[in-house]
């Protein structure tokens, strides 16, 4: 089965290692699937033929032999129904997986966001964002993980909280910025990332 | 199989009939299955053990005799897994049920979110919100439904897109407008609201 990935060509330098696609390059590299990215730029990602595979324009989009998919919250989800790497087998564990995944995508990262987007607001976004990870942190006190093992929830999860760093919101919450370093070191993780960064790395450019 | 999901005794009228517990009663008014309402208060969601059930103390949490969850989206797309009410039986076009889901509450719902929090940088989330309507709307221009039939995917949607008709948005897309009110039509729907509706007229504080 010959599964693809779309992923930028290139992007600045302060997107880089973010990019979504990143979330999904972990994903199978935990599931130990080898995957094609099929590189895209801005132009590209416009046309009418892109937004058939992906409808908003934007990275990833995925597909498989079987399903053509988009959304990368949904596009680890479809990887982690295929490898016990990321889900338990059983159905209550696989629900309570999706759940932390939406968790990261719903509960936190809106909120992540709006702290990126509207600087200017800064105390009103912190304090929408605070009543998130503090809940967060007390439940994953004591934790290695969400949900007593590694799942596509904590993959998830860690993506969201990286967002994060720059801001300096992280380093108040000790308890939530161990757990990202924990997922981070990850030989996984590093592997993806490496993959993004080196897509970067060849299509720099040129200095002027 | 005996289905309990957690919902706000009462809330300010503003809220009434968009409470996220909406969602969830849907999904299950579609897939024909009966439900319990555990209704719950801003102090009973504080507690520890409610923690339990819902990290963030908020609602809706679910459980039945198999999983104990939390997450609209994940409670829907549990309830999907077992319903073809609510996605296709074939795991392609289950697997794009779960991205419309996840497209409604990561690339719709947190920008929807930003105009209603943030209406002092209203220029600034209209701006991000309308990059991801135009697309939508594009896609939806002609089709009843995102993917050809009913799934949990115009569920999610129509759920989000509800929150957008107060401040006027919803009105300059009719596209999407038009989806939103074809969705809402819906018997499930109706049952699912009234049955909200009617826990708040129950529980209506006393009139001084």
């Amino acid at each position: 089965m010959s599964i693809e990935v779309s992923a930028f060509r290139w992007v600045p330098p302060f997107a880089q290692g973010y990019v979504r696609d990143l979330r999904v390059r972990w994903a199978l590299e935990e599931a130990a699937l080898a995957y094609q990215a099929a590189l895209v730029d801005q132009q590209a990602c416009a046309s009418a033929g892109y937004r058939q595979w992906q409808p908003f324009g934007q990275v990833p989009a995925y597909r498989d032999g079987e399903v053509e998919l988009f959304e990368s919250g949904a596009i680890v989800l479809h990887i982690a129904a295929k490898s016990e790497a990321l889900a338990p087998a059983d159905e209550a564990g696989r629900a309570r997986t999706t759940a932390w995944v939406i968790a990261a995508l719903n509960s936190i990262e809106p909120y992540a966001q709006m702290l990126i987007h509207f600087k200017e607001s800064r105390v009103q976004a912190e304090s929408l964002l605070n009543r998130r990870l503090e809940p967060l942190s007390a439940w994953l006190d004591g934790k290695d993980y969400l949900e007593g093992r590694f799942t596509a929830g904590d993959l998830m999860m860690t993506a969201v909280l990286r967002e994060l760093v720059d801001s300096g919101t992280l380093a108040r919450f000790p308890v939530l910025d161990a757990y990202r370093k924990r997922c981070e070191a990850r030989p996984a993780f590093g592997r993806a990332l490496e993959a993004q960064m080196q897509v970067f790395r060849d299509n720099a450019p040129a200095q002027p």
